[in-house]
């Protein structure tokens, strides 16, 4: 059929099963076609081709309610869904997000960025239907990585108690974003091996019934199977294997690399030339390599996502078992950390800004509480990092500079990152966090502090009088940009590198009062509950003057930097002007 | 043997096996005389008696590691590891805390008082253990409860891939605080009632070798199974029945009651009569429970703490199928909420300030960016909640208030609560979390607002001018004092409720510069990341002086609340003295 008749699912369930193939077909062209052009999930998408279909093909939807675990997996959901021009026609391409979002389709339940939330959010649904006496399918779709994770176990046991209608499909493309850790992804592979009839289960063990779909990307299966289950009164798994990359061969072979990647070529699978532009991931990396060799008690973690810390296949193997990927788990890997560092040795965990938040009873728990020297280095922690609403970097200020116990380091350059970095594994008094900046990389032309051990020390970079600027982080260059201008007005303004984000440095900001009427502090993240507010309170009581510059408190979906860092006041301009 | 000879774990393991049973009945005594005079864990440590004394005498502690899970169920292990005084003596008896805390013993790995953790920080140590290159026994104790929680799961998967010595002994008591929830159950029960033999297997399912011990009060049958996975050298579940409150007849009938309970009468087991005082938790069940009736749509959620929201077993009968406790599960009590307001039905979840923090994400990802109207209630979120350093109930504003949509409420007075729940519970525009105040009952001498849609305007209860008291929750009434106080001194103070601490109200703040110079802010948490520095970067490029109270940013454990109080300066007197 022509793909831009499909305004809705009920055009497909016209077809005949047969044709469903050619469909499949279809779609997975245009589906490259644009992916190869602007890039971004490939290999979940082209995974999860014909069991899109065959959901949309079987179930009522929207009546029947589809839930997307992680979201990174629908670019055929929405081709299917009324949204089928955002990916013929490139003028229409960014008119869909790279997840479900209500606001685009009536058939997107929830705005979902984060792994593991599926299952709990179509329980949710589930119970809220039987409470409202209606009848309807729910369906969540949940990958085997995603299985990892905390939430999706307590989704599970949870929904095993409904009692009535709930559809787990679990999508065991044999992934996570790399490969899987966990003991639960040896019964996955003895159920694929045994065609689904191996002595242990997971899914039986938690109450669910149970069916095995070994052809994963064949249609018909997948139809025979679904249709076996709609309308289950009982919770019920329905295990499919699917093949990560199906129908691409570049992505089919390279599957860790076609998870998500910038655009490529569609002939050769060849990116676009990586640049070998200097970048954070492979800084940590090598850093974290050397002292991993230098000392065997060094080790790295991470919650699925080796590739932001700059470890590809390469350099896991190069780092051996002192290289832990404990599958998408952050509370593991905090709490996990904490333990390896009780028993003598240096743990490093490397994640995401928006995924710490996973983490933070066990960030205050397991770690803070004990002292436990663990190192945490926060990728992303930035307005420059990842723009879309569920993985904005800018609420990390405020979570990890308030838990007690904390050093938490905001470096300016490279040069400050590494020090702080290695001052961080090589203490063992304190847990460490450090925020690598955003934006253009910084280096320093002077030498850099080594010792962070005199807490909340910060330092006065240029002396001068009237007005200061706290530049933290990210923003320390903002900073001396700001100062510059004001120069070229006869102002001849101090700049502070704060250094420390989780404290105040009582002694110089009384110093300041001396000789200063203003402070101004710059932070690369959310206002409320952030760094400069705990200047404003300091100075609350006398006359300096205090004005904070970040990111207000809201959720922003796929911003532009700069128009934010303007929206926000964050240029030298700006600020200077604002004097 | 006498106990108060018993100095470490050595001295029981020079005792015979046949002997142990007497020294079980002798700790059993010495345990009950403390628990019933001071209150405290009494089932969970009955229960595991035996347990303990035979996990001690196989492995070779300290050099081999045992974490126990939640810790409330160490009293029996601090009396075998040189802390038997303060169980002998009352005058010694406030000599160890309620949770193992390494601070007293090196038997005791680490300060422990969350769920769901023992099995991380295990896996930790024994990785850390083999990156160190030594050899010893690390043992997770964790309660069939505690394995409802994500962190148990992602412990549990991460540990069945270590590859050397990890034992995790289950403690099936078939309880968790009340009963348990969640397909995860029916599986130990069907294990149970198949002396281990059921065909599925959660543990085995996960990697694990597996042991079953039906006599779990039986000390020769522990012993003999402990001995069998001793240096075992790859990860190994053993599964002990146990039963709750064992070997006191009330605590054994009434299993829920005497999980915690203060101090009650040894022979009858009667606790000092109730005195039927108002409390909120009666107050939030009588309410929600009118609610439920009047709409079937309307639901309650716990996370396995139905007792703390004032629903005890009879009241959970009544509430019926609108009633669910999800289990120790925060993460999914958030996020199921937020999929049945999907679903258009009511939820409400109660959950104590510290355990809050472990559904960080789910409050921000599942329900804030989608807007779901959930409603929170926040129980023991005060310096007047609970006291030990793992239950501290001062970090939930910062959290709350930091995250955008979400509208938080801190009422100041049973009317305004349950007003402030109806409104909450009525309207569909927001998530909302109400703070519920700690301290004494405060009742409202006037009517109250019924309608909180209008954000953020806060209320002047009392006009001044010159000193503005923003007295917010538990400190309102402290405000009032204060003020009181002035009036003497000829100073008439405005008082203002703020009411929301999720936001500033500008146009109120704004105005008061007209004829005030001098604010003071009130908050029953942390100042780090709170309300009042909001409201002094607010006035931060102002004249006005603001003066931010409230507690300092660290752990304190087992603090007095009023001594506290007035090392915050948080007394009218203190205040008042400082203008």
């Amino acid at each position: 059929m022509e793909l831009e008749k499909i305004s809705s699912p009920a055009d497909i369930r016209k077809l005949d099963i047969k044709d469903l193939n050619n469909l499949c077909d279809e779609l997975r062209k245009v589906f490259l076609v644009k992916i190869s052009a602007r890039g971004g999930h490939v290999g979940p998408n082209l995974g999860l081709v014909e069991a899109t279909v065959a959901l949309h093909y079987v179930f009522d939807t929207p009546q029947d309610k589809i839930v997307f675990d992680v979201s990174h997996q629908t670019y055929i959901h929405k081709m299917l869904t009324g949204r089928i021009n955002a990916f013929l026609y490139p003028e229409a391409y960014d008119d869909v997000t790279g997840y479900t979002n209500p606001s685009e389709s009536e058939y997107d339940l929830f705005t979902i960025g984060h792994t593991s939330t599926a299952v709990s959010l179509a329980g949710g649904i589930a119970k809220g239907r039987d409470l409202s006496g209606e009848k309807y399918n729910v369906v969540a779709l949940v990958g085997d990585g995603s299985l990892s994770g905390g939430e999706a176990f307590e989704g599970l046991d949870e929904g095993a108690t409904l009692g009535s209608n709930f559809i787990v499909i679990v999508n065991d493309n044999e992934m996570s974003i790399a490969e899987n850790h966990g003991g639960l992804y040896g019964n996955l592979a003895r159920l694929r091996e045994t065609n689904g009839m191996a002595d242990d289960n997971y899914f039986t063990a938690l109450g669910y019934d149970y069916f095995y779909v070994e052809e994963g990307n064949d249609v018909a299966a997948l139809v025979e199977t679904f249709r076996k289950v709609k309308n289950s009164v009982r919770p019920v798994v329905v295990h499919i294997h699917t093949d990560k990359g199906h129908g691409y061969a570049p992505a089919e072979e390279h599957k860790e690399q076609f998870h998500y990647t910038g655009p490529f070529d569609l002939t050769t699978g060849k990116s676009t030339p990586d640049s070998g532009s200097e970048n954070y991931a492979d800084i940590f990396a090598n850093e974290m390599l050397a002292q991993m060799k230098a000392n065997p008690k060094v080790c790295v973690l991470t919650a699925g996502t080796p590739g932001v810390l700059g470890f590809g296949p390469e350099r896991r193997k190069e780092a051996g078992r002192q290289f832990i990927d404990v599958g998408i788990a952050e509370q593991e890997a905090a709490a996990m950390a904490s333990g390896i560092a009780k028993a003598g040795a240096r743990p490093c965990f490397g994640v995401v800004s928006s995924f710490l938040q996973r983490a933070y009873d066990q960030f205050s728990q397991d770690i803070a509480i004990n002292g436990m020297p663990v190192v945490v280095n926060i990728f992303y922690g930035s307005l420059f990092g990842m723009t879309d609403v569920t993985h904005l970097g800018w609420f990390d200020i405020a979570l990890m500079s308030n838990i007690p116990g904390w050093v938490f380091l905001a470096p300016t350059s490279v040069e400050e990152y590494v020090a702080m970095l290695r001052w961080a594994m090589a203490q063992t008094d304190y847990p460490v966090a450090i925020r690598i900046p955003g934006g253009a990389i910084r280096h320093e032309s002077g030498p850099v502090d080594t010792d962070y051990s005199a807490l909340n020390r910060y330092k006065i970079t240029r002396r001068g009088s009237g007005v200061a600027i706290i530049g933290s982080g990210t923003f320390y260059e903002l900073a001396e940009q700001t100062a510059d201008l004001l120069a070229a007005r006869g102002i001849n303004a101090t700049v502070i590198n704060p250094r420390y984000l989780s404290g105040v440095d009582s002694e110089m900001l009384e110093t300041l009062k001396n000789d200063h009427q203003t402070v101004i502090t710059l932070e690369d993240g959310v206002l409320d509950g952030g760094f400069g507010e705990k200047i404003a309170r300091f100075y609350g009581s006398s006359n300096m003057k205090v004005h904070c510059y970040g990111i207000e408190k809201k959720f922003l979906d796929r911003y532009r930097p700069k128009e934010l860092l303007k929206a926000c006041g964050l240029t030298a301009e700006s600020i200077a002007a604002s004097l």
